[in-house]
């Protein structure tokens, strides 16, 4: 499809000049909204500016909402006030607000102040809940019906409404204190005699989530119960608004993007890639480094106290990266297992010991392997029993004191409400370097010296 | 919710003891399947199948498709053969396949045999596809219709069929080839005059998937597009199935687990991780291990080939901690940063060297810190400015370089068609190692000796 768009670029800037706005509208329309987001991402702004006052509204809206905020941004400074003010009209509320949340304080006014008074309340209404919560994801364009009215009347009223919401799939049932009592699919709805009322085709006591509910949970919930929309209620379980699931799909994708970054200690970034400037990318990684770099400082500091046993067994110093490396590494495996154990919802806090025991014991076995090859590496070049002996115990020990630890400190971070990807390969494997020193030179000193 | 049906257990123990099943159905049958599913885990088996006994035929295939592969087979060899051919015909064809993926062949062909005929030959056509594949993961129950039908026609063959299919929002049009030619959507059927023709009112030419699509591939389609459910056709264009949201948020789960996985280094396992024994969780990271302990072991003979300056200056040795740790943390932070841009489509090979730039820039920077901290530090504890020299120098050029390589090695891996999350932490970490260790050396021999 992207190659196909990508193809339709000559002819389209061909029929700009010849200024074939007819023909423009007719062959854009037929694509869809992201494709035509896709083919203006490769045009001038002029001419996307042009292309955005010959679409209709409805679909200029929706080619709109695909793109990313500093984009949409050049758009709305470049198209007349009527234009603007149409286009901010038509977005749908969860969009609009996206795009709200991210300009600077007196444009956001500027804008509000031009909009349809309807719109411009539901926007301030929408950007008092923070970005990343159920209130923040959720649309205030949804079907909500009494539960006295008949199948036949809802349809009606699906009718009138339905090219003002965005998805007529689940319609919620309310009661007169505008309380949510039930959800009606369409398809139940549609199957049933148009005569019965609603509360008797009604789904009682439907999945819903709190309005302040964090992003990551109401992604959970949709992910768990297999539906298209969830509703979004307040304390007193008033239905405020409904969330669908493509607005969950970004949440899991945001979210998984996120736990990788911090996984990798790389920090977090909110924004496209290739826009990021070295500056900016330093400044997200910098303060893991130095972190990381002063638990190196540390193993330094032990390597040094230790430096009398290593000047008089040099040889010592050519097992460091071995030890250091595979602790590590042990370590990060079973953090990354954990994190992911974690986020499936397969492991919880419940499961502590269970989980402990496992990673040990794998440590254990991984050790034995590990410290095989550290034992023969030292008889094979060295041939050196002893330390031998000192580089296959220090390999055992490390390796199950990594996977264990690499269990736990996912498990506690969890129980303390943080994200268990904040235990990061790098951390554990810096944490690892010290341990797996210490061990080392006091074995060496028992066997060696 | 699982608070609510933890609480229901004693209750429905109570029941069970006094057979009376029309209370089980009832109380259970408000529940949502995935609900029911948990309470059952949680009970024995025999209860478990007594349960499923009294259910509603359709209600308990959907609570079976929200068990694991393991827990299916349970339930199927527990339950007598007339309620087991049931239960099996009336699973979606989908989920059918999904179990049956997971058996041994011999029991695979009992249960055909005993299935009606259409489910089974749908079975085996199903089977042909791979699990990973859009053929694997569609279901061929959906609703389908000629484009000379009218609104009205189409609403009849809907109130038909609707039982039968699991989703109704989106209804497919093909033509005398069954080959695909449009979708309307539900709510456009609903809002067109009811005697208009399904091709006046359809989306020609709508997003569809080939059948031997990669499952992660068909998800990036469905998130592009936000749509709930994508249309698959095979080589020639015809229908064959549909693929619907809720199994796409499972992809995009999956998906991003064995990334994580990856990342780690820590082997793939698709089964349930507290069903795993420390052999097969062992057996799924030793091999990286070894191979990143072999690469452990090079850096060692880089030590030994140098024990000479070492000797000299032993407090050399200090220092290898924050050199090898710093670039293995850069370079992890630098992979992890590109496998998301790439993940989340920011990236593309074509953006080659705009990502090296923005990486070893990154790296200068973030070197410079580091570097200034390792000179510092040289210059506190060991009071030697040559020291100094060589430890910051080391540190500018290793993070340049790890950084730049975190950036080019998941392109290149990309662009051969693997998964770039195979460059993984301790990869790059052990790499990185030889490296700086490299470099440490040869620039100690210049500025020190």
């Amino acid at each position: 499809m992207y190659l196909k768009m990508h193809l339709l670029k000559p002819e389209i800037e061909e029929l700009l000049k010849n200024k074939d706005t007819e023909e423009i509208k007719e062959l854009l329309e037929t694509f869809e909204p992201v494709e035509v987001t896709e083919l203006l991402r490769s045009m001038s702004l002029s001419q996307k500016l042009s292309i955005f006052s010959i679409l209709d509204l409805d679909f200029s809206a929706r080619v709109f909402e695909e793109f990313e905020a500093d984009e949409q941004m050049e758009i709305i400074e470049g198209i007349n006030k009527i234009r603007k003010a149409e286009l901010l009209d038509e977005l749908h509320p969860d969009d609009r607000v996206d795009f709200f949340q991210d300009i600077p304080q007196d444009l956001k006014e500027q804008l509000l102040s031009i909009m349809e008074k309807k719109e411009a309340r539901e926007t301030r209404e929408l950007m008092v809940y923070p970005e990343e919560t159920a209130g923040g994801l959720m649309t205030t364009e949804f079907i909500k019906v009494r539960r006295n009215l008949t199948g036949k009347q809802v349809i009606d009223i699906i009718r009138k409404q339905a090219e003002d919401v965005e998805t007529i799939s689940d319609i919620y049932v309310v009661d007169e204190n505008d309380i949510l009592v039930g959800v009606v699919t369409l398809k139940d709805l549609i199957l049933a005699n148009m005569r019965r009322k609603v509360k008797n085709i009604m789904l009682p006591r439907p999945v819903s989530v709190p309005i302040t509910l964090d992003q990551e949970k109401v992604a959970q919930e949709v992910a768990k119960y297999d539906i298209n929309t969830v509703p979004v209620v307040d304390d007193r379980g008033r239905l405020k608004g409904i969330i669908t699931v493509d607005d969950i799909i970004d949440v899991i994708k945001e979210e998984t993007a996120e736990d990788m970054l911090k996984f990798g200690a790389a920090g977090e970034h909110s924004m496209h890639y290739l826009k990021l400037n070295p500056f900016y990318l330093a400044r997200s990684r910098v303060i893991w480094l130095s972190v990381l770099a002063f638990v190196g400082i540390i193993s330094g500091f032990i390597i040094s106290k230790n430096s009398f046993i290593l000047s008089q067994v040099i040889v010592l110093a050519a097992f460091i990266p071995l030890l250091n490396g595979s602790a590590g590494n042990a370590g990060t495996q079973a953090v990354a297992v954990m994190i992911q154990a974690l986020a499936l919802g397969e492991v919880r806090f419940k499961d502590f010991w269970k989980s402990v025991r496992k990673e040990f014991l794998t440590g254990i076995i991984l050790g034995i392997v590990l410290g095989l090859l550290g034992l023969l590496r030292a008889l094979f070049f060295q041939k050196s029993s002893l330390l031998g002996i000192t580089v296959g115990l220090t390999l055992i020990i490390n390796t199950a004191l990594a996977t264990s630890l690499g269990a736990v400190l996912p498990l506690i971070v969890k129980r303390m409400n943080f994200d268990p990807a904040v235990i990061s390969g790098p951390l554990i494997t810096s944490i690892m370097d010290v341990t797996s020193l210490l061990i080392y030179f006091t074995l060496a000193k028992l066997i060696i010296l």
